[in-house]
C-alpha cells in the first residue's frame, strides 16, 4: 500500500494510479493531452474531490507547456474544469494554475499544500477520537482520494498512529464501492480493526455496534454549512442525528465554496445506468432497467455536528464559522502568485 | 414473468425456481431431501419469508411420505424449520403440516390461504396509494417471495392494474440484490413505471423526488409493531420519519408473532462475509477483509405508520390493535386442522 501514488508529475505526462482496478490490480496511467487528463476524472479512473484537484493541477501544467496557442489552450482548460460539475477543488485549482505565471511550480505547491493541509486536518481531528472510539465512515477519503494524508480516514489513520485502536464500521459505498474497494484497502494496510457493511447496515450498526462518532469527507461545503458529498452521505446524516452520534466532516478549506449560501446551489451530477444496473461486469438488475444514479446528495448543515478543517473544528453557527476561513493565511507551500 | 412459478408441488419433489439465478436465468430446482429443502432456504435459491413457508410445508408433507421412521421424520423437520432463523412463516408453516392429518392436504391450503391473503392484503393496501402516487419500496415483496400475489410489492402491483399508475423507486436491496434482480424484474414485467437506485440513495430520493409513502414486507413483526426485516428497512424507516413520509409495512397475520411482545426478541440472522465482499463471482473488497453482514434489522413499532394486513390496516398504538389478529377468523382455504 504505501508504495500506491495516486497523482504524479511525470515529465511529459501526468501519472495517476487507475483507481477503477483496485484492490485486484495496481496500474498506472500516463495522461498527456486535454482528453486523456478529462477522461480520467470522468470515468473515475482519478477521483476524490483534492485528488482531483491536484492531478487538474498538473494536468492544466502540462497543456500550458505542451499548447502554444492560447486558443486551443483556453478549450483544453475547459474541457478539464468540466469534467466533472460537483467537486469545486477541480475548478479551484485549474483556475489557480492558469492564473500562475509559472504553472508547473503552482501545481506543486497545490500538492505540497495538500500533504501540509491534510495533516492538519489530521491533528485538529485527533482531539474528536477517543481511544478505542468506534467510528462509521463512507466512500473513500484516505491518501488515495487526497494525494495527501486523506481527510475523514486520515483522522482515522491518524488515531491509529496515535495508538488510539479505533474500530471503523466501512460502508461499501455502492454504486462504485470506493469504501470495499479503496478505504478497506487503506485501512487494512494501517492494521486498523475495520469491519466492512453494506451501506444500508449503517443504521443498524449505530444502534447495536455502540458507533461513537461518524466522519465522512466532502465534494463541496456551501457558506451556512450544506455539504455535498458521496451518495448515501445525507441518510447517514438522519441515521446518525436519530441515535445522538455526532457527525463529523472532515474538508479542506478548498472545499469550501463561499460563492455559494447554501447546497440548493450545488449541482448534482446524475451518473449512467449501468453503474447501478451492473457490477464489476456482471449484471445486477434486467435489461432496460431505468435508474436513478445522483453520484452525490446534500446533507444540511444542521445535521453536521461540526467540520474538521486544517485551521481547527469548526462549530455551529457555521453562517459564521465557516466565513472566517476566508480570512485565514494559507497553511503549506505558499503559492507562487502569493510570494 | 407470467409463466415463473416460485414453487410448486411437484408429486415426489417439490419445485422450486433458484431465485439466486434471476434474472439472468430461469432454472428450476427439486428438493427431495431433507437437506435439499434446507440447503435451497439458506442458500436464498428460495426466499422470502412466506415463500419459504409454503416451500417448507410442501417439503414437510413430502418427507412425511419419504420417510416412514417418526425418529428419522422428527430429526428431518427440525433440520428444515431451522434453516432460517428469523423468518416466522418458516417454523409456523413447518409445524402445521407436521401437525396434520393430511400433511399434502394441509401443505396445498397454506399456498391457496397464501394466495387469499395477498389478494386481500393488495386490497385494504389499495386505500393508501393514491392515483400517480410516488413509492419508495424495499428488498423483494413480490409473487417470488411470497408463492402468492406478494405483500408490500403486492399493493403496488394491484394499484397499477387499478390504473392509478404509480412511480416507483426501487431499493437494489444490497448485498444480494434482491430488489434489482427480482422487485424491478416483477415491476418491469408489471409495466410499472420504476426506477433503481442504489439503497443509499433513498434519503435523497425522499427529499428531492417527492415520495409519497413508503411500503415494505416484514419477516417478523413483535406484538408492541416491531418488525424485522431486510437489512435496510431501519434506515430507511427513520428517514421516512425525517422527512414525514408514511412508513407502511403490508405483512399477512402468519408473520406476526404475538409470542414475542419487542423486537428485541427477534434472533437477526448474521450471514457469510462473501456476500458484502463479492457480488456474483466478483470480488469487491481486498482479501482478508472482516465483514459485519446482517441480514436484518428491527424497525422500532413508532417509526411505522400502519400495518397492512389481510384483516385491513393497522394503526398505532400496537400494542392494542396486533393483539386482535390473534382472534380474526381466517382467510381462504380452510385448514384441515379447522375443517
Amino acid at each position: 500500500m504505501s508504495e500506491l501514488t495516486a497523482v504524479a508529475w511525470d515529465g511529459d505526462a501526468v501519472r495517476y494510479l487507475d483507481q477503477r482496478l483496485l484492490p485486484h490490480e495496481v496500474r498506472y496511467g500516463r495522461a498527456r493531452t486535454a482528453d486523456e487528463i478529462a477522461t480520467a476524472i470522468e470515468t473515475l479512473a482519478v477521483r476524490g474531490a483534492p485528488c482531483i484537484g491536484v492531478f487538474a493541477a498538473y494536468g492544466v501544467a502540462l497543456l500550458r507547456r505542451t499548447i502554444a496557442d492560447d486558443g486551443t489552450f483556453a478549450a483544453a482548460v475547459r474541457r478539464v474544469r468540466q469534467s466533472r460539475p460537483t467537486a469545486v477543488n477541480l475548478a479551484w485549482a485549474v483556475d489557480r494554475v492558469t492564473a500562475a505565471a509559472d504553472p508547473l511550480e503552482e501545481a506543486n505547491a497545490i500538492h505540497a499544500e495538500q500533504v501540509a493541509v491534510d495533516a492538519a486536518i489530521a491533528e485538529h481531528g485527533l482531539e474528536l477520537v477517543a481511544k478505542g472510539a468506534r467510528i462509521l465512515t463512507h466512500c473513500n477519503t484516505g491518501p488515495l482520494a487526497t494525494a495527501g494524508g486523506g481527510t475523514a480516514l486520515g483522522v482515522i489513520l491518524a488515531a491509529q498512529r496515535g495508538g488510539k485502536k479505533p474500530r471503523v464500521f466501512v460502508d461499501e459505498t455502492r454504486p462504485l464501492l470506493q469504501g470495499s474497494r479503496l478505504n478497506y484497502l487503506e485501512l487494512q494496510a494501517a492494521g486498523v480493526d475495520a469491519l466492512l457493511i453494506v451501506d444500508s447496515a449503517a443504521a443498524l450498526a449505530m444502534k447495536e455496534q455502540e458507533i461513537d462518532l461518524c466522519i465522512v469527507g466532502a465534494d463541496r461545503i456551501a457558506a451556512n454549512g450544506d455539504v455535498a458529498n458521496k451518495i448515501g452521505t445525507y441518510g447517514l446524516a438522519i441515521a446518525a442525528a436519530h441515535h445522538g452520534i455526532p457527525f463529523y466532516v472532515a474538508a479542506p478549506r478548498s472545499t469550501f465554496d463561499l460563492t455559494i449560501r447554501s447546497g440548493a446551489e450545488i449541482p448534482i451530477e446524475q451518473r449512467a445506468a449501468g453503474e447501478v444496473a451492473a457490477f464489476a461486469g456482471a449484471r445486477a438488475a434486467p435489461e432496460g432497467a431505468a435508474v436513478y444514479n445522483p453520484a452525490f446528495d446534500v446533507t444540511p448543515g444542521h445535521l453536521v455536528t461540526a467540520f474538521v478543517t486544517e485551521y481547527g473544528v469548526l462549530r455551529p453557527p457555521y453562517v459564521e464559522s465557516i466565513p472566517t476561513l476566508e480570512f485565514r493565511p494559507a497553511i503549506g507551500t505558499l503559492s507562487s502568485a502569493h510570494r
